[in-house]
């Protein structure tokens, strides 16, 4: 095969085995069904029309099946995506415009560029930037805001906002509009689906085996909005007052250009997108990993960036929001015995139809309805169980999640995971703003040097010796500088400072400047600062620096060298 | 003296020595006139009438004074306060209306709240948050947007925003409405000002000596002014065009309780309010700390904290706006002699006389000559030195200067600050998430293990043995989890993995779970993960928790027992 078909054919697709053909057509086919309410929904959580939800599921899922790393996960619109699609947008456009579908489609756009540039930069390793307890948060926090966004279409009210109090203080301000009908239809749907989903042991399971009863689960919420879709058309809900999503746009996706007219307002934009990218990376490649682990093949984050940047960007050209891996419709996919990305090329053809032939067929269907469903699928976001486990195993972790998780409520997405994030690096450096400096002295005669306090050891009264036990970062350094003036006034007889820097991998430019002012109030008091056992790749960075050149003392290869010479000064 | 008046009069006032009055009375003297002129510009960049920079430097002052850490620092409106509350307020309010000046104070207030409450939760540490590069980048990116906004005064055309790009476009807008005069009163009082400031040597060095022209530069502002000010008045600028800032408001602040109707706008206020927090503590104490050491004295960060929380909430409480340590006041009243914090009483007498005698004498002042001093002074604030002392000394802190202060221009004071610190803790991450995993093996009988490929050791084909030589947090569990993998596929034969823990000093809630995970992954290949040598404070941590009470092996006190239980299985 040439080189060129060889780069265009994914690997998957050229050692396709014939045998995994029917589970991936299966596995396909029940994604793209079971997905359609979801989608639709998210659309309108995204402040889209309903038909951008099936748009999402398209070009960007074609892509990720062609270039993305996994093998099983499903991408497509996502909760998490399509409200901070709705929350980065609200101060730019408003909801139900045209300008605002473009700036959604431009959103993805800029989120695939950012993903795609860290894949190519190799930032994979960024996906351990954001604990376990600021993820739960921040998702906890975002479903918490999702459900409540929600009630506007059960209660048929404009609530708006990016925070809970901006919703809570728009629903009061509407509560007496709230349109009866359409409220009852929402809370049995709500109720049902909530049962279905909760309550299927005994639903279910009392009459089914446990294997369909999984599927019965999982057709139900399908089956429920073709009942209202009927009971809509027969009842005449839309000229009851009942707002129903209307005939949805016939046909496919078109390519569009976002208007670059204005620079400013993509710049806006632009902090939002770098927060998406990274929510968006570190959901999805949750997913996969596990997925890959599970299926024992290898995981490369790198890969994955590549290929989801790729997806959004694609996908932003041609209607779709931001997009990302999905775990309830990977699930669903790998529980179908999904093999290879195929599954996913045949779900984009049943969202192709869907387009197609039955777009008239969802227009009675009530809006009260895709508020139900995302309302009972959200529930299982809010993540009460991490936030326990992280109080008992790991206080600052809690602290992390708790911060993350108010943040977002009370703040909005963006600022709630800035919080999260500053919370749990703030925390990160106060674990490690207190490094051991020991006090040593030598071992009866030997080139070891250990601590005075656990050792019988040799002191010399003109010396001060202090092993820094940690590298020397600006978190650290005023904590360090501290210890050593302390240990300066603990033995105020010593003249010569020696610093053994034998545990010191790095320093940066923040614990430079602390050693060369330590340096020069050492001179100050007429005493001298030295150095032992600095790693190459340390002296390396601090040769050429003034801390170097301008040192009251010496730099030695090692303390032993540093005693014989400065302890018959 | 009984204890409540010990509580009550500091410690300074009581222990006073006669013979520091003199050089106190001079110093507070002459900070009180020479801030005046700055004073009021800085009070102007803050979007508030020119009173209320002498405001700011009444009660804070008064109360820092009182119970502040520092014996020389000099307390009161600085620029990065100013611009921050400009930039803060500027979706909230009008600049110019009284709700304007309201806000300016409820952030003050909210600003002394958290530094106080930071303060009594022992917070200190949190100055080491900002790194020097973060810190530079932002006060770079400050002064350049502070600079562009006062073009404002000297061009006479509304420039306003919060971004380099939002000060750019609105000046092209006005560009043809510069009002000439106006510009060349600037222009002329700006290259005045430089000049006497860069080019000292040549212009006071030449006839004066070395102490005379270090005063005659300091003078020579407040000189200009009053020529300025008299100009003014004989040559009629106010009705040729020129904007003045006419009559000052006659007498004292008075005391103001913020209107607290609308919690949402304090709400939206505490992101901005946070970072002003951080920003002031870090800027007043590096100026504390840099004077304390100087001075012999010791420096407490807590109690910093509370003195700038209780001055800036007195403050804000009283017409102030938020106030902070400044470099040149305080550097202004070390070098006049300034012993004790009674100068900085005297300062405020200063002022005070200023507001009640002399506060016509200012009417005629064109606010360009307000711009031109905030210019002026301000360029020594773009530290271009420390960039590049950065990226010569540390590629990854010059890094995080360019994001601080790119991000500053392009996005903002507090985006890019978020921004600047963000790359500074993701450059922290990198370089510990890749840690240390070394495989060992037994020294010849001995009980030590050391790494297989520096020593000659002895394996057993049934074990694995991996010292993992750094703390496991969400920052390098996902590289850990990946080296043990690869460690597993080169050792295949090996059923039993012994984890040595002896230097690993903290798991958080993202490890352990990685560790579960691990866990569950060998259970499924039928080997066991063992742990040997965990710290005590870290078995507190783990001992209660899934990962302990699910492992598949043993917890051994030493590697030694591990291995004796483990070889002949």
């Amino acid at each position: 095969m040439s080189s060129i078909a060889a780069r265009l054919i994914p690997t998957w697709l050229r050692q396709y085995q014939l045998t995994a053909l029917p589970t991936d057509l299966v596995a396909g086919l029940v994604v793209g069904v079971l997905v359609i309410p979801q989608s639709l929904g998210y659309a309108v959580l995204a402040g889209l029309p309903p038909v951008y939800g099936l748009y999402s599921a398209i070009v960007p899922v074609l892509v990720y099946a062609w270039l993305g790393s996994s093998n099983v996960q499903a991408v497509g619109p996502v909760a998490i995506t399509a409200i901070m699609t709705a929350s980065g947008l609200l101060p730019y456009a408003e909801q139900g415009t045209e300008q605002y579908a473009l700036m959604a489609s431009l959103l993805a756009l800029m989120v695939g560029a950012l993903l795609w540039i860290a894949g190519r930069l190799k930032l994979g390793w960024i996906m351990q930037f954001i604990s376990r307890g600021v993820s739960a948060g921040f998702v906890s926090g975002a479903a918490v805001l999702i459900f409540v966004s929600q009630l506007k279409y059960l209660m048929a009210i404009p609530i708006a906002g990016s925070s809970l109090v901006g919703y809570l203080s728009t629903m009061q301000r509407y509560a007496s509009q709230v349109h009866p009908l359409t409220l009852v239809i929402g809370i049995i749907a709500f109720v049902l689906l909530v049962a279905n989903r909760y309550a299927s042991q005994w639903v279910w399971r009392t009459w089914l085996s446990s294997s369909y009863a999984k599927w019965a689960e999982r057709l139900f919420p399908l089956v429920l909005l073709g009942i209202a879709i009927v009971l809509s058309m027969l009842l005449h809900w839309n000229s009851l007052g009942v707002a129903t999503i209307g005939r949805i746009p016939h046909g496919l996706p078109s390519f569009t250009l976002p208007h670059m007219t204005d620079l400013q307002e993509a710049l806006k934009l632009l902090p939002t997108a770098g927060l998406m990218a990274l929510i968006v990376f570190v959901s999805s490649s949750s997913v996969a990993s596990t997925y890959a682990r599970l299926r024992g093949e290898s995981f490369d984050a790198n890969h994955e960036l590549t290929g989801l940047g790729l997806a959004n960007l694609s996908g932003g050209l041609f209607q779709s929001f931001a997009v990302a891996g999905g775990f309830s419709r990977t699930a669903i996919n790998a529980d179908s015995g999904a093999k290879t990305p195929l599954a996913s090329l045949v779900t984009v053809l049943v969202m192709i139809a869907a387009l197609i032939a039955f777009s008239n067929a969802l227009a009675p269907l009530p809006y009260a309805l895709l508020g139900a469903t995302i309302m009972a699928s959200i529930i299982g976001l809010i993540d009460i169980a991490t936030l326990k486990s992280a109080w008992q195993r790991d206080r600052l972790d809690g602290a992390s999640f708790l911060a993350a998780f108010v943040g977002v409520l009370i703040f909005g997405l963006n600022t709630g995971l800035v919080i999260g994030l500053m919370v749990s690096f703030a925390s990160l450096i106060w674990q490690s703003s207190k490094p051991h400096v020991a006090i040593v002295g030598q071992l009866g005669g030997t080139g070891h040097f250990r601590n005075i306090n656990r050792h019988d050891v040799v002191t010399f009264d003109n010396l001060l010796m202090l092993r820094i036990d940690e590298s020397l970062f600006f978190g650290n350094s005023e904590s360090v500088h501290r210890r050593i003036l302390n240990a300066m006034q603990q033995y105020p007889a010593a003249q010569e400072i020696i610093l053994i820097m034998a545990a010191v991998n790095h320093i940066d430019l923040t614990a430079q400047e602390m050693l060369s002012t330590l340096n020069k109030e050492l001179a100050l008091q007429n005493k001298r600062l030295h150095f032992s056992f600095i790693k190459g790749p340390v002296m390396d960075i601090i040769g050429q620096t003034p801390l170097i050149s301008e040192l009251s003392g010496q730099v030695y290869l090692s303390t032993l060298d540093a005693v014989d010479a400065l302890k018959d000064i």
